[in-house]
């Protein structure tokens, strides 16, 4: 089975689970229980959970917690993407190919949606179907909200709405906080469930910072150089917006030299965990080979 | 002391550990945590955090736990207006005598803020200071994420923006998940926190059942008859938008009559913890004679 394959069943199966998980809709309020699921369950790379349940393989952990852990990073992450669409966030109509969930539906359905997405992520992790030890639960719970909190994604999301014009460490802090934050997490919560002691953990955030950089770098690429078609959203939005990146603060060129530096450096935090590591190590590759 | 002291101290103790609790302005991202400070350490009432501290005292727990549970009630409490208060949602330009978020800060800020509220509740609940049993701390989570989903608060705003017209079942609905689950749950985490047992969990949880539904008949007969600036928001809002609440579906007077009854009732629950209660019992009182 190729990486592609086994991204894309990752994919498959993360949506099944999330399929079970996010509330039915019934009752007055299933307008938006209806939003929820277009916006967590619709067309989506989920490289969070093959980050995920690589690294639960790497660890031997059961497939049923991983997964579910899996899923409450791709609530975190649908609900963060349904609130960047937002008029008045980033104002985007499309995503993925499909219109923005406050354009399928409307504004007040998506923020609320977007909120009780947010939810049910913790919702998820707290449950004692994902780990019998309340202590690894709560444990999973933290990292997740420090993740996704105001010294994180939110974070993130709050630099990039205020625009960062022209200054490298800035777009760097940002991406840490935008998307490296959630990126890590997702390494993260296996290492928590494995018990994992301090040089694996060590290791493998050293992994998942320098995987999170390269593919902020990939995203600013493929922004400046690639088709709206492809992307499933619109193409040369920062440079449009005078917003900066890394693309537009090193080049293009530079740019894609940093990447492939990244690359290595990114691979060899994977040394210590020898051959367990072999799907990750190429996962790399997988991101920086992407179009989308 | 009087009651109404009690719950004022409550809110001055909450407020202090608020300002604790919760991310201090700095950093490129300062704005949002400003933004989550101005909302959360506002005036409020706080009364959740008074009906938890009470429930607390009445379970002879520790002071700082249970105050960290206030917090994250608050959070959420305070995430929930700013979002409702957005122009897609309610659209307010004042909250309890001040801008709303939006008005104070700007649209994209006061989601963001909303959103990271959110977050934080979950952090400080997860956090081993709250409880060193892990397995309390999952419950809490779990038990506040239920009552702040689809099932709970969002799902009643989202009813609510729906809008409910002319079925007294479906505005009880709407209350019970837009407000009542939120006032549950300040009773239920104490709860968790001192094993309870059934007997008296089921008491409360009736208790407080009935005094959300008091809350929700006082308010709308605030919004019907109250005075904008004793409620420091506009008053008579949902009869303007042609929203049946329990005043315009069965008048004032029927109203008043089924909270008097309501009020003896939601006391009665109270009886199996004798003297205990006596503070929980007087602020039913406290709850109907509120003026804002």
């Amino acid at each position: 089975m190729s990486l592609a394959q086994r991204v894309a069943e990752a994919a498959d199966i993360v949506t099944v689970a999330l399929d079970e998980l996010l509330p039915r809709a019934d009752g007055p309020e299933s307008r938006l229980t209806e939003a929820m699921r277009y916006a967590a369950l619709g067309p989506g790379k989920r490289l969070r959970t093959y980050f995920a349940i690589e690294t639960g393989k790497m660890f031997d952990l059961d497939d049923r917690p991983v997964l579910r852990a899996a899923c409450a990073l791709e609530c975190i992450q649908a609900y963060s993407l349904i609130h960047d669409d937002l008029p008045a966030m980033d104002d985007d109509d499309m995503r993925r190919g499909r219109p923005t969930v406050h354009k399928a539906y409307d504004e007040a359905t998506a923020i609320l949606a977007g909120d009780a997405l947010q939810t049910v992520a913790f919702e998820i992790l707290a449950h004692p179907d994902t780990h019998k030890d309340g202590n690894v639960r709560s444990e999973m719970v933290l990292k997740l909200a420090q993740s996704a909190g105001a010294r994180g994604m939110c974070g993130g999301q709050m630099i990039d709405m205020l625009g960062v014009r022209d200054d490298l460490g800035a777009v760097a802090r940002m991406q840490r906080l935008k998307t490296g934050a959630l990126i890590a997490v997702a390494f993260e919560l296996p290492l928590i469930m494995a018990h994992a002691g301090d040089g694996e953990r060590h290791a493998l955030m050293a992994f998942a910072q320098d995987l999170g950089l390269a593919y902020q770098i990939v995203d600013d690429l493929l922004d400046a150089e690639g088709e709206s078609a492809t992307l499933g959203k619109k193409a040369g939005k920062d440079a449009a917006m005078g917003k900066a990146n890394y693309v537009t603060l090193l080049g293009a060129d530079a740019a894609r030299q940093r990447l492939s530096l990244l690359a290595q450096q990114t691979k060899a935090h994977l040394d210590p965990f020898g051959p367990r590591a072999e799907f990750l190590r190429a996962s790399v590759d997988f991101v920086l080979e992407r179009r989308n």
